[in-house]
């Protein structure tokens, strides 16, 4: 499977809306789904706190995650958003108010290491995508640190933030997802994740698209109603599931 | 479970938009996404010939089914959509394009019984929804005749078309769906289902609004990552599967 370098990413998704005229709600739904069933594939058997503490960056990234901690509701999670820089896109603003008409809440009072150590069974790495280029804003540098530091599992969308989109980590301190769910197709980073299991969510791309990229993406067959499913394990347990 | 009568259709339809502020596109996406899920858990195994006529209405049971479509050649199946009324909302122009970049035909000619018979694995009937009443406008009097005698398997999106919302068919030519695929939770007038599976896709439902209903849908629990799922067999054969 190809694995996309940054303008590539940028060329595909400015595809999908520009040839295709796919609306950015039509396909971040479609990748905030896919998020919320890669989660609950990769941990809804063994996490044993529901709570999950869903970070939410200012950009797509974010919409994700606040698509995610929706349907994580209906998948008896309990989603907490942390949201800390907000746009006024209908939208967003939206998106927000259906995780709050769900009765997720959704604050901008970056949560404590101690508190998310304690409280929480997951956190969802919503925060910066595939456009992101370091170092990172002064805005998110607190919740970095507690990512950083943090003992609970990692589940990062698209790109491990703070991570370089094609070199991957930057430096010791940077995060360490226990899963990364790469949207569309994989970005070069992703051949950087050390014990974590990688997933490929949002089965969305026209097949001309495919070729276009030479993505070779897996195609449904043999699994035909999963929109997201794991594509390599890196602690070592290679396997195919929904 | 509860079946909606048709104002209560309505006025969920009217909240989901309007109070939970969801758009049009998100929901559109999420049910034609189920649909396609339905379709494949319930004719995936069997169906030999993978040519799916998708039959488009005026409305948004149209653009479910344009969604739908497009989902299906994801996971391998041949849809040709007819489409004989069309919208110039930009929703539905992308819709109609986001298929034929994917390669689908998207016509207005009527196809005869001769030809959805011969050619044709399945029927999707995605002509008219919880908003309608009867009778059927001329326009669309052709291709319900073909429905209403075509040996191929229909699967109908919400409501059977042609169907009164509440009481069902209307007299002893109105279509008969071997597969209703009712959205958000069922109406009425999938009491009347004969010989068919009954599927709830779009689970999307956010609690409060159940609740209000008393709609008692199924919970994610034990089957956390399906869009959609049989809720009914009328053949008699009751299961849960994804």
């Amino acid at each position: 499977m190809k694995y996309l370098n940054q303008q590539e990413a940028i060329n595909v998704d400015e595809e999908l809306f520009n040839e295709y005229k796919f609306s950015v709600d039509q396909l971040m739904e479609l990748a905030g789904l896919s998020c919320a069933h890669a989660i609950n594939d990769c941990y809804g058997a063994t996490v044993e706190k529901r709570k999950v503490l869903v970070c939410c960056g200012p950009g797509n990234n974010g919409g994700d995650g606040l698509v995610a901690a929706r349907h994580l509701v209906l998948m008896n999670y309990e989603p907490h958003v942390y949201y800390p820089k907000r746009t006024q896109k209908v939208l967003f603003v939206n998106l927000q108010h259906q995780c709050e008409s769900m009765g997720i809440a959704v604050s901008e009072d970056c949560p404590t290491l101690d508190v998310v150590n304690r409280e929480f069974g997951l956190v969802v790495d919503a925060l910066f995508g595939f456009s992101f280029k370091p170092p990172v804003r002064e805005a998110f540098a607190p919740i970095m640190g507690v990512l950083e530091k943090t003992t609970v599992p990692i589940v990062s969308i698209d790109i491990p933030s703070g991570w370089h989109v094609e070199e991957g980590p930057q430096n010791e301190t940077s995060i360490k997802p226990s899963c990364l769910i790469s949207l569309t197709a994989p970005k070069m980073c992703a051949k950087h994740l050390a014990n974590a299991k990688h997933y490929l969510g949002g089965r969305f791309v026209p097949p001309k698209l495919q070729e276009k990229y030479s993505m070779d993406l897996p195609t449904y067959a043999g699994n035909p109603v999963s929109v997201a499913f794991i594509i390599e394990n890196s602690e070592d347990r290679i396997e195919n599931n929904s």
